[in-house]
């Protein structure tokens, strides 16, 4: 199945907002076995949104979707745009026109023609409802494309097309793409791809590699949900430990939820990390009933005064030294009275390294009831990245520790 | 100045990629008043290539920015599409070849063919340096547009703009556009509008708004730089206070520098926000001369045991209130022993809320040597927008009590 993608708008043109909605549909698509053919981006202005639906149209897409455009007010012209783009008359909704008049009564927009704009629906091709906004989607054919016009906030956009869109199109197609993903830290990408190269001819699967700070993620597609299976069972044997969520669970998700499970609670140490570790943490909804809290103990003073590191240690081995996130690990455990104490100390850079500990060096420190253990790192020279992959490693090094079933 | 940008790469279509080198390039040309018409995507293949060029050229820019497909592998097919594009010839530049030579000789590419392509240079056109990797860039002309294609890869790509291209095409302008950013937080765009626009026809100003979870960005645009200084002029009169950094320092930045000038150190007390505001912090190089850390006390017991909170204030005011607010403030400057203390505490959602205390109900603590104060915020439903704002209104808190001019 060919895609092409208009997204339409001078905003995603002059750099003021950044198009994610052109990533989120192309990486939604092609996690579904499409195949993106093109993306284009344009102006609000009628010229230019017909060259780039005609330009997209001469590939021959099955299915062409066009973000933006679609609201109220005067540079909205998408709607209007596809009516005479598809050769189509248009009419009121005058149902939908009730509803919206209603739902804006009490708003600023006093002007009954934006709203009327809005309930404009077309007298050959389909409205998609929008649960989540007042811009509904249209949906025509043209040249054997089918052609899904989309309001451009992001929310509205991806509720659509997962919710209304995509299963509408799945169920027309006999033999569907399946996928699954494994999310994996701690490897790299050549050797999961080198032994995954190994069975490459078993089935068909169709493997994807999507490498970031945070570790490597592997996308399976394919038809058969059985060669799905046979795979990520394969994958499980081969990389048990290295993979720790499925799908779109962070990192973070998987610490609160195994804490919560294994009714623990967790407090943390950070140093090089600055708070991002506990931010992390905190985003995940619910993670107050396992986080008990954080010290960020960026001075030596704090690490002594506060967190009780013994002066001797630091003087005999330095802050960034295993002796030094092995005690962060324990007597943060002791001041937040957790169960699990992790600590992280290291050199974020661009300052501070000397030749025995450059910039990336880290130690990450985790104590238990019944012991305490500790691990160095290196990492590169690009302190927020350095921050990054710290917090990433250390949290894989608490789930390995603790909850590697 | 009408410029057209084209994207190559099959990972960008895929969604494994997002495009941020099409976001950079547009934000950082438009900044400089350059009006960008259509940015297409494209596959790694020459039928596709020559379209999107096609399709740009047609639309009669001045300037054709390319990126991706320059390095040496076997999908880098843009340099001689190019070549085929603009009818030229190409020969090897065999100094550039024995650069590479000796540069790749200790690592795995071991094919002088790989080499050898990335040494190609056309008989008709330029070659621009790149002086962060192997993939030079080149420079042609065709239908009176002059083209740039680049590598892909975004900080060799963002150098060679920066660094080489623009200058040149600035230089070339008999009045070049300038720019001025003034990052303002705390006032909303349609304030900032309502007031700008009472002085819209006085000069020749163009004004972007571009706002963000952190504030709302005002770039002004002009050719002469006097009417931008009177602008900026008349902006500190108005919305002085408002306006807490120039160009692209952010909030933390302004921040560190401060504490630093002013001889100040600072240590936070963070519930709601987990360490984000740490985090952002140590994101600042040099931060550990201002900075002495951060107590995350995300439960009441830590509040109590670790940060000195009183008992009777949680029970007779809640753990968002002013008071405890006031108090986490006034003892983490204690605790850390620093000159300034701030404090946040708020119900970032999705739980936590009663009727009196919505979820982004967030109070806001300082304490210095001389007075403890605190405010009140409602921010919004969103748990991870809710951190971000109360991070930036926090900094922002801090920002305006002392370091106001």
């Amino acid at each position: 199945m060919n895609v092409a993608v208009v997204n339409i708008g001078d905003e995603l043109l002059s750099g003021k907002t950044l198009n994610t909605n052109s990533f989120w549909i192309k990486r939604k698509l092609s996690s579904h076995g499409f195949h993106i053919q093109t993306q284009i981006t344009v102006k609000d202005e009628a010229g230019s949104i017909v060259s780039g639906l005609d330009f997209c149209i001469a590939k021959k897409p099955d299915y062409l979707f066009i973000t933006g455009g679609m609201g109220p007010t005067d540079d909205d012209i998408t709607r209007d745009v596809l009516f005479n783009y598809v050769n189509t008359k248009s009419q009121i909704d005058l149902e939908y026109f009730e509803i919206l008049k209603r739902k804006y009564k009490y708003e600023s927009i006093k002007n009954n023609e934006f709203i009327k704009k809005q309930a404009l629906i077309p007298e050959i091709g389909e409205v998609i409802p929008n649960p989540n906004g007042s811009a509904r989607g249209l949906k025509f054919e043209k040249n054997n494309a089918i052609i899904y016009a989309l309001p451009g906030v992001p929310s509205e956009m991806r509720h659509m097309i997962s919710k209304i869109i995509l299963p509408e199109i799945v169920d027309s197609m006999q033999y569907p793409f399946l996928s699954r993903t494994l999310r994996t830290c701690g490897v790299s990408e050549s050797k999961l791809h080198d032994l995954i190269a190994t069975r490459d001819s078993i089935d068909e699967n169709k493997i994807g590699y999507y490498p970031s700070v945070y570790g490597v993620d592997i996308k399976i597609i394919n038809k058969k949900s059985k060669e799905i299976g046979y795979f990520v069972n394969w994958m499980y044997k081969i990389f048990g430990t290295y993979i720790y969520a499925e799908e779109s669970d962070n990192m973070e998700d998987i610490i609160i939820k195994k804490c919560i499970k294994y009714n623990q609670t967790l407090a943390v140490a950070e140093s090089c990390t600055g708070g991002l570790i506990g931010d992390r943490i905190t985003n995940v909804s619910g993670s107050s009933d396992a986080f008990k809290g954080s010290l960020v103990a960026y001075s030596n003073e704090s690490k002594v005064k506060i967190l009780g590191v013994s002066k001797n240690i630091l003087d005999k081995h330095g802050s960034v030294s295993k002796e030094t996130a092995l005690a962060m690990s324990k007597n943060v455990k002791n001041l937040f009275n957790s169960s699990i104490g992790l600590s992280v100390t290291g050199i974020a850079g661009p300052s501070g390294a000397t030749k025995e500990k450059p910039v990336g060096l880290v130690y990450v420190g985790l104590a238990t009831e019944d012991d305490t253990i500790a691990k160095k790192y290196n990492f590169g020279k690009n302190r927020k990245r350095n921050k990054i992959k710290t917090s990433q490693m250390a949290l894989d090094f608490l789930r390995r520790g603790l909850f590697s079933e």
